[in-house]
């Protein structure tokens, strides 16, 4: 039987959800389609979102093609690539632990996409930029260091390098792109911030400078953060 | 070996998301207790949340407990239990499903939280009133049609009955509490949005009558809908 390549759906300029499968895919060394960057690929990911295609239905992107198989939603399509490339460990009780540590990370990303988008995703961030200010104060007040006081945690709890286990995993991997995300759109915060979680810090650099992700995020496959996406940096939002 | 019961733990007086977990203990006709409602209840729940315990950190509720595993996150615990009581078919590619329609189900209810409360979870409804109505009025504009048609269609691609394979699945019930729960919170836009949804309002009322359930639901075990949950009935944001 002929390898399947992976076919990732993503919406193509900005990182958004779908980084969270693309670098579980390049640290893996999985060789992938990252089809809604290709010439057309928006045609093929707007005929499977209109439900013009074979497959679960997806709700939204990020969406993988496996074969046959269509799967929607970020941890969920983590959760299916992980064990094939040895990027979770095998036992249930790990597994159901990282499951359950992605899906947190899944709504710290939520709630980071919303201190500029608090009224409604349809509208432009300028029509709700006066929510916007009061969602964000209370982000970086209360649910900034909670949630990164939590990741701290879990790391003080395990080895001290890794969420799960004693090697490497998607998790770790998530952990890497939501910190980077959240200095780049809140450098004053998270300068604060980033003094109470050390092993969290140390976490994110590790992954950035490991070999074969610095190569990735060095090539064109990687795409910058910027106002279209989730993480945006807006200075008035960070005070 | 003794049968361990299961363990859930979630705030006591709201359905919230540990509905979802005791609907299928219920329907599974699982043994479990609902540690936080008992007598000192709280003041283990709280111990765990804060680190005091062996097994995984949650980092909110609802988590369970079976034996020595701690689960957090709803999505993830159903996913535990569902195979262990023939809550979901066999398949990989039916797990994966289900898990994608869960976890799409738990962005819907994410949404439905913050129509009451688009700024802060910590701040009172009355604090983000404005924010809340313009809020409101986007979720059952945009969001609620958007989401309440995926499901039906995700029907429509199905038996017409079940989201998932031909049988009653965690998925199905959870999607009887959530439409219970729009009904609750938004019964003018429910009755217009229900009618572009027939499988889907069959499908809650279906999951309503059946035996073992209604028995629950008609039970003190049952919480009902309120003003401190995720689904609220503030008329104003139902206009």
């Amino acid at each position: 039987m002929a390898r399947v390549t992976y076919e990732l759906y993503y919406w193509p300029e900005i990182p958004g959800r779908g980084e969270f499968v693309r670098l579980a895919l390049e640290y893996a060394g999985a060789a992938y389609r990252d089809v809604a960057r290709e010439r057309n690929g928006m045609v093929e990911m707007t005929a499977l979102l209109d439900g013009r295609g074979s497959g679960a239905l997806p709700f939204a992107p990020p969406f993988l093609k496996h074969g046959r198989l269509v799967i929607a939603q970020t941890a969920n399509i983590l959760q299916y690539l992980a064990p094939r490339h040895g990027l979770v460990p095998k036992s249930d009780a790990h597994r159901v632990f990282a499951n359950q540590l992605q899906l947190t990370l899944a709504d710290l990303v939520a709630e980071a996409h919303d201190t500029h988008h608090p009224v409604a995703a349809g509208l432009y961030y300028e029509e709700q930029r006066r929510e916007a200010k009061r969602r964000a104060r209370d982000f970086i007040a209360e649910r900034l260091p909670k949630f990164l006081g939590y990741l701290e945690a879990i790391l003080g709890r395990g080895d001290g390098k890794h969420l799960v286990g004693t090697k490497t995993t998607y998790v770790d991997l998530s952990a890497f792109q939501v910190v980077s995300g959240l200095r780049y759109a809140f450098p004053n915060a998270m300068r604060r911030a980033s003094k109470r979680v050390p092993k969290l810090s140390k976490l994110r650099d590790r992954v950035e400078s490991d070999a074969r992700l610095a190569a990735y995020l060095a090539s064109p496959r990687r795409i910058a953060f910027n106002e279209q996406g989730i993480f945006r940096h807006y200075p008035e939002l960070d005070a």
